[in-house]
């Protein structure tokens, strides 16, 4: 934490130790806990900006979007602005007909008169059971009470307000230099289980105090999402609350960030970070987990060959279970690329586990059994496969099939 | 068992209560311990026909199909018959490069001599472990028993031969009249895990007396394929040793059956149940299974758009493991087709759960809960969907998702 991570010779950001969504200037956050969930965890929070901030935002492609995702995208369409966040957890407003538009609307109105911002400026979002309608009373009686919780250190409170079933919170922040000024770039997650992202990941929420336009926000979000929240997956399942939204504010001061601006990169490369900062956490805590599996595909025919290839072998159950027995079944591994639906060349083959060869040339390797059993017993998992047939590449993470995750959603509505 | 099963006026056939492979006329079957299994369980088994048989198979599309599979396909290309199918459990001889092509073609020679047939009327195939060369010698001194141990009522020995972590036996057979003649259709399985076919179910063997040229029992084999075998999921992932091949002795006597015969539909109804029937044991029996799930689409834009929805439903680990846990959280069925990529109209699903509306015109409906909880902890768990849409559908069938999945394929090789 802290050093710098330099990408290139021209492209560097630094990871700020304890950052969260209020690290970036003008931000404010908070959650608290108004009755949606049966413990007395928090269920409510809000990221609230001194200013309307520039928003973009990245929606599941599940035909069943949620009621509040429909209700932000209409805000962000009015001026590309959004000044606050509010998201509940505990109940997702998903398949809740018309009952549940008008009430993702009526939580936007109540909180916009609550924090005294225009309607147009708030996104509402949701994450947990589906098919049930919000309690709206106790829904409005918690945004009664955000002017209160919303606060420049409230960035772990609005944490602990998105998480259901995650054990963890996920959040980071990096530190990039724009035009000679300091600017920060901040996320914060939540994730578990249904995560398999089509667009969008569970929920994410990102916040920079960058100057930008929301037109340049939204090519950055959307250029990271294929290569950090869709790339991950828990169970296979794709939410139909999936969500990212970024909030600029500009009030670090200085250039307004476009494209053609000299540390576009630099931006861009901290916003990379982020982003896969928050995929990996969310792969690494999902339901049950207790292994992040990142899987690296080489010399497929395309990228997007590579991007099926590493979601066939992370998606696979039987990878999984192995991985999480420890057991090196690469047999496994190979079925999945066998099954991607990509070219392959059958005959030029090569899986490494981390530094392991066990296939060259489709051949099995001897390897070390022991050693192998070591590695598979640490807590991050990396599969490395080289097809041999051009140049497309892609990684992304899942994690460990485990009986948590049974135990945990053979009972999750009682 | 036992009693008429009327498909329609008339379409009839009949169940042949404990029939086997080998009750067809003209097929003798059996197993033996060679030394590929640890314990003392079968692992080597053969149909064997009194005549050259016409033969039809159907084959994984996995890009890494194992290497008996084409020897079998090189077989049945020959001249369309076969007499003789080999089967070892214990090791799948996939991904096992140039000398597993090798083995699998010793496996060939070897039987066709100890058995008397001609080479080209052998099929070879494996299931098992992915990755490891077979232990030929114990195979080849397997095959050298094999004559002393197919015999009449060897169907049972058979299908243990077969077996890798399945707990039970799958077999079916009935009778049909073919002009005038009876005529048996029989079929063995095996299934258990890496279960999500396509073309082709883990390995299927069907037997039948009917007098039938292989280019007819081609046409049949495909035509149910895609509604049976193709029709279930265990854990979606797709074997490399995906296979079932159909042998036809025309030892019954009678007419040969072609589409224009007019009991070519009766026929091809008692065809239909026997795939089916193996394909529904298949799913019952996936690793660690408790339940049957068994869905049913309806009303949607063509069959093809409904049995992916169908598939999306049973590959669901959501979906599986609620139905273990006996919670009627019907969202995440909804989900499930929302991400199915097909057409849907999101204001019109109804769902059931057996005779439960759970969702209609896509609004939840007050269910009794404990009845919904009764009938989820039934052994068969019928889901149905309708998106009045159109007129397609189709039906499919998977499992429940419980910690004993988890626990069998955590440790699978070791």
């Amino acid at each position: 934490m802290g050093e710098k991570t330099t990408m290139s010779d021209k492209v560097s950001f630094t990871v700020v130790p304890e950052g969260t969504v209020t690290t970036p200037k003008g931000f404010r956050a908070g959650g608290l806990h108004c009755g949606l969930k049966k413990t007395e965890r928090y269920d409510l929070g809000a990221i609230l900006c001194d200013v309307p901030a520039s928003a973009a935002g990245v929606y599941t492609l599940n035909a069943f979007q949620a009621a509040p995702l429909r209700v932000t995208q209409e805000s962000i369409a009015h001026s590309g602005k959004l000044q606050a966040m509010i998201v509940n957890s505990g109940n997702a407003n998903a398949c809740t007909g018309q009952q549940g538009e008008d009430d993702a609307r009526a939580m936007r109105a109540a909180s916009a008169k609550a924090l005294g911002v225009a309607e147009h400026h708030v996104g509402v979002t949701s994450t947990g059971v589906i098919g049930e309608l919000l309690p709206m009373s106790k829904v409005l009686s918690g945004i009664e009470q955000l002017p209160a919780k919303v606060k420049a250190d409230g960035g772990e409170d609005f944490c602990q307000a998105i998480l259901t079933t995650d054990l963890v919170q996920k959040m980071t922040c990096v530190r990039v230099v724009v035009g000679g000024k300091e600017v920060h770039i901040a996320g914060a997650a939540k994730g578990s289980g249904m995560i398999h992202p089509n667009m969008a990941t569970m929920l994410g929420f990102m916040t920079t105090d960058v100057a930008i336009e929301s037109e340049y926000l939204q090519l950055l979000l959307s250029r990271i999402t294929d290569s950090t929240f869709n790339m991950i997956t828990v169970d296979g399942d794709t939410s139909t609350n999936d969500m990212v939204v970024v909030m600029a504010s500009g009030l670090a001061g200085g250039d307004s960030l476009h494209p053609g601006h000299p540390d576009w990169e630099a931006f861009a490369a901290g916003f990379q970070y982020v982003g896969e900062y928050l995929a990996k956490a969310i792969a690494r805590d999902g339901e049950g987990a207790t292994k992040l599996i990142e899987t690296t595909v080489i010399g497929a025919e395309s990228d997007d060959a590579a991007r099926k290839i590493v979601k066939s072998i992370i998606g696979s159950s039987l990878v999984k279970s192995a991985v999480y027995g420890a057991d090196a079944n690469w047999g496994r591994i190979i079925a999945a690329v066998g099954y991607s639906g990509q070219p392959v060349n059958v005959n030029t083959v090569d899986i490494r586990l981390g530094d392991i060869a066990v296939l060259e040339q489709s051949r099995p390797v001897k390897f070390d059994e022991e050693a192998a059993l070591a590695y598979l017993k640490t807590d991050t998992i990396q599969i490395h496969v080289n097809l041999h047939m051009g140049e497309g590449k892609a990684t992304g993470w899942g994690c460990d099939l485990t009986y948590d995750y049974v135990r945990i959603n053979a009972a999750y509505r009682t």
